[in-house]
């Protein structure tokens, strides 16, 4: 399994990742599933990944290489005019591994699906996310669905309902997420640290600050560690059932 | 789907199931899925079911009818000597029922499918509570596994591992499950209020005292409206992330 979500705020965007791969629970190791593009001044492209690995990996490099090599640079994520049209690129780029995986082409409960979440700006664009269906469709964000998660997306979900407020800031957004990833790994052991974060500024047009937080991050585990106290806090301040 | 916790504190058991039943999203209605009975200064025993509602029926039938004809008495739920015999006695006859309607017998992804959870105790017995598998086998909760879920597990399940203590009192564990019904139901269509809850005292041996919560319940609503900004107090309670 993964996690991964893009959430919008009005300052910008926050995507994170889990970074735990795994082929049954006596086989997992550690692999990157946020991948960023970015043409200073122009445009900042970042894609989240989960799903079969061998799927999301050709799908990245089939990605980069098409934004490097001059002579295939037609379709290129780096050339597209708006997120629109790289979402739709990136969806037919999956589907389209996919297919050649598939003896069967695609079906529902392919081994070899995948799903991604897009998330950047094109100059001239709003900073916006699509959630890529390993069907190659998509569907983009809004000020009602304002996130999307991918992966094991329910153990960490409930936090997000409650607690998200497009008016925060990035800190307070990224103190949500480690709330979520945490509740999440707490739950499944196929979601892991370390944590990928990409906070990125709207309008800033550039690669956005990352950091990897590893399983030992201090101010990671005063928040684990804390948010149990929190909450029992928090209990407090609601009213009993008498019964 | 559904959803049902059964949690066991120092003080005594707290049961509590949803009662949505659905067959697709355009047919749903009300159902009771939490069945008491007791033998007052003998025995106390709970049932809560999850799964295909003919086959949780049948098996709550046969159960109920089994206690009350003499003829057909043995084996009867309100004769067995512990806890352990009846959470037997359960097993098989939802294995009965499932294997009645399945043609091809048992088999994981089957249609007949449902699961249980079993709550009570029996004179010289301790308190204790059991998750029964539709293949008719069981696990027994213990202190370090204090609570069981059937149905739609993860969304409520954060909170529970998070707040529970086996010290809390009775109402603090019902406003535990309050909160984990609601960012359950909050999250999924197939759970939906009204909520049954049972509290059983230790060594009371005798049905304990039940509330049925309505979706306009005032207490209820104060929490399920309270939570959001306890948690976003919670909040400020934890370190920022320093980029």
């Amino acid at each position: 399994m993964t996690y991964c979500v893009g959430m919008r705020i009005d300052k910008g965007l926050v995507l994170m990742s889990d970074t735990r791969t795994s082929a049954g629970v006596d086989n997992f190791s550690i692999t990157r599933k946020m991948f960023t593009w970015a043409i200073p001044g122009e445009r900042k492209i970042t894609i989240l990944t989960a799903g079969n690995l061998a799927t999301t990996q050709a799908m990245i490099s089939l990605l980069e290489e098409r934004s490097k090599l001059t002579e295939d640079r037609d379709p290129s994520i780096l050339r597209q005019p708006t997120m629109f049209q790289v979402a739709r690129l990136v969806g037919e780029t999956l589907k389209e591994v996919i297919a050649g995986s598939s003896p069967n082409g695609q079906t529902s409960s392919d081994t070899f699906r995948a799903s991604a979440i897009l998330g950047g700006q094109i100059e001239g664009g709003k900073p916006t996310i699509f959630m890529i269906y390993p069907e190659g469709n998509f569907i983009e964000i809004t000020s009602d669905t304002p996130f999307f998660q991918i992966g094991e997306t329910k153990y960490g979900k409930p936090i997000l309902v409650r607690a998200y407020d497009p008016e925060m800031s990035f800190e307070d957004a990224v103190k949500l997420l480690l709330v979520s990833f945490d509740s999440t790994v707490k739950s499944n052991l196929s979601v892991g640290l370390p944590f990928d974060i990409e906070i990125y500024e709207t309008d800033s047009l550039s690669a956005g600050r990352t950091v990897r937080i590893e399983k030992d991050d201090p101010v990671y585990l005063t928040i684990s560690n804390g948010w149990g106290d929190a909450l029992k806090n928090a209990f407090q301040d609601l009213p009993n059932y008498e019964f």
